[in-house]
């Protein structure tokens, strides 16, 4: 399926989910993923152009992969979570970093229109669990990572948010970035790449 | 058009908004309204039945004066705001307070399934500016104050959400809630009320 259409109800993300990103910010590996929103308004699709709004100073890229729901549940166990993925693709979860510090809550700094480029397609045989994850900048690499260095796995993930909502098709549970997040600026190309999955490119506006 | 017909590709709720509600926590008034977001799959409807997950030690009512948004929109003024809305219903934001808690990010405390009850009908020619509001748990009054002492109003409200995002018919902004905020136990009823919008009757069970 192309991924334009799919028609994601919800898009759930993680926070603090890669070891590496936690041991980089001196924190304690949580407990529990703890989960956030972004609205679907603010998807854009490869090649499309992230555009910053006026009112933030300093906007980051954050790659992750990003899980697509392929059936509607609730209570999926992880032992079973497979059969409810559609497959896999690309996320960036852009971020107005001053904003999410200023609000304490971080919807608004993550829900900007064109803050959530997703793409380039959905892929589904690959290892999740595996998977070199990086993110350049103007061909400059600016996080670099793998998947096994997630604290909690794509399957405990779905387990996790099923347990809360029930899951449709199209629903997007995106799983944390690793270390090195940065800003972006006016005319930077920004290029996430995770392997075996194609490369999300977007351009950035203001 | 019947509530249940309403197709909101997201909700959007604000903190913190009642003078009143401010004073009682003895907090500055935000100069910025702060936003999170509940998921579709929470919304239930008048009669229906909130069921409090077996995670949560406390789950607390909310009764706020939900907008609904009647055509696409984004950078609204809030001179114009009134010809984006659709109408006005009650939603009641149901929280797991104890989650809210630990998390810091409140979205997991907001988005159980059956955590949002909103209805029972959209109204239109009421005005949102003076509204008295109310939340009655088993007939006993616990929340009651009138929408004059929201900081931000609904028109302004949409003015700060759309000139984040994009705002489409059937999209919520529920303008957050007023002192007295309690828990609800199984087998309670609660009944949110805002004048000339009739009442939401909501059963409680785990």
């Amino acid at each position: 399926m192309d991924i334009k259409e799919i028609k994601p109800t919800k898009i759930i993300c993680v926070g603090l989910n890669y070891i590496d990103h936690a041991k980089e910010l001196n924190m304690e590996i949580p407990e529990e993923p703890v989960i956030f929103m972004k609205p679907t308004s603010s998807i854009i699709y490869h090649e499309d152009t992230i555009i910053k709004p006026k009112i933030s100073k300093r906007v980051d890229y954050e790659v992750e992969l990003a899980v697509i729901i392929g059936k509607k549940g609730k209570n999926i166990k992880k032992e079973e979570a497979d059969d409810y993925i559609m497959g896999y693709t690309i996320l960036n979860d852009v971020t107005a970093r001053d904003l999410q510090q200023k609000d304490g809550q971080w919807t608004r700094a993550k829900s900007f229109d064109t803050f959530c480029p997703i793409g380039p397609r959905i892929v589904k045989d690959i290892d999740p669990m595996n998977l070199n994850i990086e993110c350049r900048v103007n061909g400059e690499i600016k996080q670099k990572s793998n998947t096994k260095n997630m604290i909690f796995d794509v399957y405990e993930l779905v387990e996790f948010v099923s347990s809360i909502m029930t899951l449709y098709s199209g629903d997007i549970i995106s799983t944390g970035t690793p270390p090195g997040v940065g800003e972006l600026k006016k005319g930077d190309i920004v290029e996430c790449e995770i392997e075996g999955m194609g490369i999300l490119r977007n351009y950035v506006d203001e």
